[in-house]
């Protein structure tokens, strides 16, 4: 039982960590923290947090836990507003997308103190924004990621983790390194890819006759392109080794299936197809079974 | 009404169209030709067809309309078995997802009895395959592409028009150019593009824990890598040319992209990712007013 959890930013991530933490009795008292004040105020109205901090030290002082949930962009500030005023016996963690920059903002803003910070990333989400959208069932059946620190103890390992199964997700361990590369491969290059499509096909003199031709494939293929641009700018950035990586890997790949389409291989062509189509239903088989 | 119609593949899409004409009550007869005896009597047994044709001469004689619903590979052997069968009257159309390829195809099998030929695309399909996949409704509210060659009669374009529409398409024109440029663009480049990176990913050492992370962005992004493979090869190599266009554009777009993110540039970054947003939340909103 949490005595008192502190939550920056309480839309979608911070607000259904509050909600499925409260279903599940976990903790005494929820405290939200965040520039605006008619959010904060709407998050109380909705029953995800208790009392909205006056100020920082109001919201870190005394907590046990704190989560940071805000935008990526917004970490290191907030780990630094937190500093000064964390005390012993305080464990912090994230719901950032990248780890690698949060680990290095986490060392630079809270120095001899970063072994109260355990870094995290809960794999969900949702179209929506906001503390309307937070739902307690969010975290449910999904993929919590902690990527500990070395100088972390066990404890506030087991701590973090404790909080999010209360949610209902299961606990994957990876280092930040391992973290940003997955993620880069899985989710950050297909929102490149797909972004980089729609704003070509938008750019072309003929952009309308286009759209008026594509249908559902194209619909699903482009879903992630109608996500947030400022979002994923800021995780574009905060993982750029690692995309830079796999978009390098991707273009080469593109490159050779481009060279087989000028000789019409087909043979190599559908090599290809067969072998991704292969992986694709692996993968889905999978899930599937998982889900049961 | 039709008299008789003889179909080519009696699979969703040719299925589809015999199953709607005969809601409309808009045929007397259809005969089914394949290269299956199997699949034809299973589509006979469904209701889909009348008749398993004993050869393409008996499918071919005295039909008003042909439709060509197999794969795009065997347009061309299709048409040939045709044409010394084809009777002056007889309206020849087909179901390829490409068409400058079946334009070429029709005028070699065809000689000079091509002007009967009139070629057309359906934009409609499912995940399933076979006659059991076949819907009397596919195409209620879908586009039906008509591509006509210069030598065919306005009388003949508006008879296998006539027919689609009773299936509750809509007709749009186009020049067989015209189309293959669309498609390569809104079609075909997103088929090259999700195979390749699931491909990509498959084929890295540690493939199993990438997918294990892959989430719904991923699922909707790499649905169409789940297609066919062989079919994919087919569509291709037939539309080889616009689709090195489309994809060159591409590599440029990405490889411009690349640059942006190796040098940090978060507001050219962010104005491409604002723009893909813009331009699909306008087309899911042009949609969206359509289907009301």
């Amino acid at each position: 039982m949490f005595k008192k959890i502190a939550i920056f930013g309480v839309g979608l991530i911070g607000g259904s960590f509050a909600l499925a933490l409260k279903k599940a009795g976990a903790a005494e008292q929820i405290v939200g923290v965040g520039r605006h004040a008619a959010t904060l105020e709407r998050a109380r109205q909705l029953g995800i947090i208790d009392v909205a901090a006056a100020s920082v030290a109001d919201a870190v002082g005394g907590a046990d836990l704190i989560l940071i949930a805000a935008p990526v962009a917004q970490t290191a500030a907030i780990l630094t507003s937190i500093a000064p005023h964390l005390q012993a016996g305080t464990i912090v963690t994230d719901a950032g997308s990248t780890k690698s920059d949060v680990v290095a903002a986490a060392r630079a803003a809270l120095g001899g103190k970063s072994a109260q910070f355990v870094p995290g990333h809960p794999i969900a989400g949702r179209e929506q924004n906001g503390p309307e959208a937070a739902l307690a069932d969010l975290y449910v059946g999904k993929k919590t990621v902690l990527t500990p620190l070395p100088e972390n103890a066990e404890q506030d390992i087991a701590t973090v983790a404790s909080a999010w199964q209360q949610c209902g997700a299961s606990i994957h361990r990876l280092s930040a390194q391992q973290h940003d590369a997955i993620f880069a491969a899985v989710s950050h290059l297909p929102h490149v890819l797909a972004y980089a499509l729609v704003d070509d096909i938008a750019n072309k003199p003929h952009a309308a006759d286009l759209f008026q031709y594509a249908g559902g494939g194209f619909r699903d293929f482009t879903r992630i392109a109608g996500s947030s641009p400022e979002m994923w700018r800021d995780i574009s950035l905060a993982n750029q080794s690692a995309l830079l990586s796999e978009l390098d890997a991707y273009l080469e790949q593109l490159t050779r299936l481009r060279a087989l389409l000028a000789a019409a291989d087909g043979a190599a062509i559908e090599a290809i197809y067969s072998n991704a189509q292969r992986a694709r239903h692996g993968w889905i088989s999978a899930i599937e079974t998982a889900e049961q």
